[in-house]
């Protein structure tokens, strides 16, 4: 194991990340990756497809590990390869192997490739060739001295395959940094200030097992990432991260609805189906948007039927059932209302759950008594229908977004913690810091 | 006017970044906003919240302009503001007026201000003050020699505020960059080449205009942004600009559905409250989210009334009237069927107009006839129900943004042009390039 810290700096090539016509996603990839195993991102360097740039950002790192993304296609304005060549005092030699592959990869889209796809097989003689097995550039490993440099093609799909399965293995093996022991649990339903109240007990209690603590919010979510240094025993670490992961588990449960890259609409898809059972809709303030979510999953039709988007109160009457005297004498963001629509969706489409929303979205339409941020919300199952009312402050999209993770994670207790188990769900409530 | 190129660097100052709990779109933002008044960007560098990396990162610039953002904050960890102080060897002052508008700020919230909250208010002597209306950090404006360097919030909606209102102009009178003139027209329905084969006699006009035309492609829309340097005469270039602009809309206005910021839901919703008409939605493979698109703008209530999703075949039967034996014969994915699914949810909700949607979004349900990204769409008006099959190839997610697009578009032209109109929508088929 290394006892100095291993740094690394990224250079995105690319004249269109600096007119912002695209958005320079790859270098926080990229760090988030270096980081998880133990190396630290110093610095990012974005500069145009020009020779004179690149050389000045090469000359311009110091340290151990420099990545380079971007500036390899077979256009005359990727210079990267042509720049690293000059850079490196080396020559491009022909790789036949690559160039059969090339040749192969256009047979297969029924076209001939042209000579300059064909050149994309000369590569610099003094590098070492990093497979690309998603695209026609090829990345390239050089090292001077004690250092490293990495060229990789910008396309993220082809970039993030080749940094997962060729360039971070062979960084771990080149500079052995310590190895860390991640785990990420997701949260939904209270913000980063309650939620560190909440668990303030069990946070105290990591210092004595070594385990580092981050807090990573974005809206409606806030993703508690545990990681530990590996030191002489990996099995025995992590088996230390497990044993908290697992007293945090026991904790908060009603908060805790996944891991990793795991997404809340996923998670109660696969509730659904685990039991067999079925999921109808009644979306109004959300518009659509909890409907979306769910059918954002691949085979989400195995357990959802459908839905109905009542923004008109003709709408909640004559699809859903609703009263009019109901919605005369409650108005349509209230309790009777969502739960009428819960109960009428669910009889509708004949299934076993359902979910129902109905809010003020904003800007307009807030009064004293119901301001922007109100959201009633219902679930339907088996054993009848409850409702719980929230309030979600901010913009039109983030009332949208933060209801619906807020009547998701209600169906998600109820489904896998039992049908009362929804009334455990925190649901942000006025007063509330987010 | 100018006569050499004024260049900036952004200077991304910020620990989340780096780590990639936050990707940096500040900078591609800030490099649009410099190019549309002129100056051009030529590096970004991101680093950490380090006193000797923001002061070495300073020490590295050599643009007339430099803008930093982040490390603003009131915490510990915010240390840009005493890093610029040191480097530009001044000190802070306390500024009374500012320090009232902090504890107004609060007030307002229900909350004392903290000391380190009211400190936000102790500004470098030597810096121009850059009001921020959005937040309680103060923008920093130094000018050294012929070189300015802006420090600026980190926090988006502030930092955007900021340089629409106060910096750009400020940079304009300071450094008179050449006046450029710009209108960005949007397009939906065709693949960049395809675009780029259609409008190639106009675009090879605009040589003799000297208007630059970009092509900024991204899903299922390619914006054209036109360009031009305003020289002696702006109001004359203006002109030139202008009447190219009209010349396309003459050529393409089945393709072109808006202007700079705009979106397509937008339009579509604006054209319907023109009118004083209302809209309803049928989806089965976008799932909600063409409906979550319509009711994203404000105030669409007032032309929407609801949509149903109908993923199940029990669904389209039971709310849209749609006879099992069609569904039998024909499958999900047919002409009759999106035809009666328009059809019936305009009739059962009682609207004006009605989109609906049927296909394959994948990753599975493919067969040879209806290979995944087969999508049908219809649009029902006053004048009746017409339908039209498209191809949209790619991930699950992208089978549904295009072909929402796309119905989008259709139901456009049907409003905007005639009923009959939506039949000049360009619809990728199997085979075309996107």
């Amino acid at each position: 194991m290394s006892t100095r810290e291993i740094t690394a700096e990224l250079i995105s090539i690319g004249d269109e990340l600096l007119i912002g016509q695209t958005i320079n996603t790859n270098a926080g990839w990229i760090g988030a990756e270096l980081s998880s195993i133990g190396i630290r991102t110093k610095r990012v360097q974005t500069i145009a497809d020009d020779a004179a740039a690149i050389t000045s950002a090469l000359d311009d790192t110091a340290s151990d590990i420099i990545l380079i993304t971007g500036g390899l296609g077979p256009t005359k304005d990727d210079i990267t390869k042509h720049t690293l060549c000059t850079y490196f005092d080396t020559r491009l030699v022909r790789h036949p192997d690559i160039e059969a592959r090339i040749v192969a990869f256009f047979e297969q889209l029924g076209r001939d490739p042209l000579e300059s796809n064909r050149a994309q097989a000369d590569l610099p003689e003094a590098c070492e060739v990093v497979p690309n097995e998603r695209g026609t550039a090829s990345g390239m490993w050089f090292a001077k001295g004690e250092r490293v440099f990495v060229s990789m093609p910008g396309v993220p799909y082809e970039m993030k395959a080749m940094m997962r399965q060729e360039v971070l293995p062979r960084l771990r093996e080149r500079f052995r940094p310590p190895t860390i022991i991640h785990r990420t649990l997701l949260t939904t339903g209270l913000g980063e200030s309650h939620l560190a109240e909440r668990i303030a007990a069990w946070e105290t209690g990591l210092v004595a097992d070594r385990i580092k603590l981050a807090y990573l919010p974005s809206p409606g979510i806030v993703k508690l990432r545990l990681s530990a240094y590996a030191e002489q025993d990996p099995v025995a670490t992590r088996g230390r991260v497990d044993r908290q992961a697992e007293a945090l588990y026991r904790l908060v449960p009603e908060l805790i609805f996944g891991e990793g890259e795991d997404r809340l609409e996923q998670v109660v898809g696969l509730a659904l189906k685990g039991k067999g059972q079925t999921l109808a809709l009644a979306e109004s303030c959300t518009g659509g948007y909890v409907s979306h979510l769910i059918t954002s999953v691949p085979g989400s039709s195995a357990y959802y039927t459908g839905g109905v988007v009542s923004y008109a109160n003709a709408v909640k009457m004559e699809e859903l059932g609703i009263p009019s005297d109901m919605l005369e004498l409650n108005g349509a963001v209230s309790r009777p209302v969502v739960e009428k629509m819960a109960a009428g969706v669910r009889q509708a489409l004949h299934t076993d759950w359902s979910i129902a929303l109905s809010g003020v979205a904003g800007p307009d339409g807030g009064t004293a008594e119901k301001p922007v941020g109100t959201v009633w919300m219902a679930v339907a199952g088996p054993g009848g229908v409850r409702s719980v009312k929230g309030f979600f402050p901010g913009t039109r999209d983030l009332v949208i977004k933060r209801s619906a993770l807020a009547a998701l994670n209600m169906l998600r207790l109820a489904l896998l913690r039992g049908e009362e188990a929804w009334k455990q769900a925190p649901v942000p409530q006025e007063g509330d810091e987010l």
